[in-house]
């Protein structure tokens, strides 16, 4: 196991419904020492690429995506799920729909900071039947940027958007794919 | 003027209704140079006090928080704006108002997070009439926790937040004071 699936393994919580609770360094607690370790091991994985802009969702990635983004000294931008009147002006526009929250958002970029000069690594939380990645891929796509890579702290392995994503021929590189989870038990199976 | 004053002045865009757009830089496209400055500044500031826990909110305070956490070596909590599937069991709740959607949201953060060991720095990326951060100060105090401080990267000190949390004893700082825009010329003042 990696650093991270040893972590998943220690604090994880498994419910019922497909849920894995990261809340306690992941997601509502962020522990800041383990998005390090990861922005580290992300820039390992994609070091041959010439990656200029990170582009995220919110809430939960823009953690990620910040801490990593000082291994690529480049810029985040974090895509957002409803609509602002201090983001006006032209945006791209993709519907995604949540397995979380079980509703459909709009995830809108301002066209200001996405353009066909850049070479985009897409960096999320969490993987799972890979709406929101398309919405975001969608939008690197209408701005004729280039997706680089994507990278996923944790993939759920058991549900179709990993491989739906590599299907389409893009490198993505999930630090914890998680093929099985027993709510009864507790025990996590990963890849 | 300090680092932070000197990017408004250069990439902010006064509007109309008292808007600061600081959207290249800050709270959609984020400089990541720019929050590791922020977060060595805040560490300044607040050297002296016993923090072992930074408390923002989603979703433009994350970013900040999570790069500024790396100088004082705390996890970082994020309060979230709506009930998750995912945020089960005992939450502490406040109500806030948001002056840039002009609607109100539920802020909660999960007891689990909080309790009354903690000594909590609260970071966030605006102060404006300051009802985000009375939630969150309200709910640190349900914890029985302490606000060892608050640290905010942009205040407009033409609106009463900033006043109203002095005035309540709160050690409050922020690294840029609007003291007047002005939508004609794009004029900035600061304190």
């Amino acid at each position: 196991m990696n650093f991270l699936e040893e972590r998943i393994a220690k604090d994880g919580i498994v419910k019922e419904g497909n849920v894995l609770k990261v809340d306690s360094f992941l997601n509502h607690q962020m522990d800041i020492g383990l998005f390090d370790e990861i922005g580290r091991e992300l820039k390992k994985r994609f070091a041959n690429r010439p990656i200029n802009k990170i582009l995220t969702i919110e809430a939960s990635g823009i953690g990620i995506a910040a801490v990593a983004a000082m291994y690529f000294g480049v810029p985040v931008v974090f895509a957002k799920k409803a609509k602002s009147i201090n983001l006006e002006g032209e945006m791209y526009v993709a519907e995604v729909e949540s397995f979380t929250h079980k509703t459909k958002n709009q995830v809108i970029v301002s066209k200001k900071f996405l353009n066909e000069e850049d070479r985009v690594l897409i960096i999320d939380d969490f993987l799972a039947n890979g709406c929101a990645l398309q919405g975001l891929i969608q939008i690197v796509q209408a701005a004729g940027a280039v997706v680089e890579g994507i990278g996923i702290a944790i993939e759920k392995g058991f549900q179709p958007g990993g491989q739906i994503i590599r299907n389409l021929g893009y490198k993505l590189e999930s630090l914890a794919i998680v093929d099985a989870m027993n709510p009864v038990t507790g025990e996590i199976t990963f890849r």
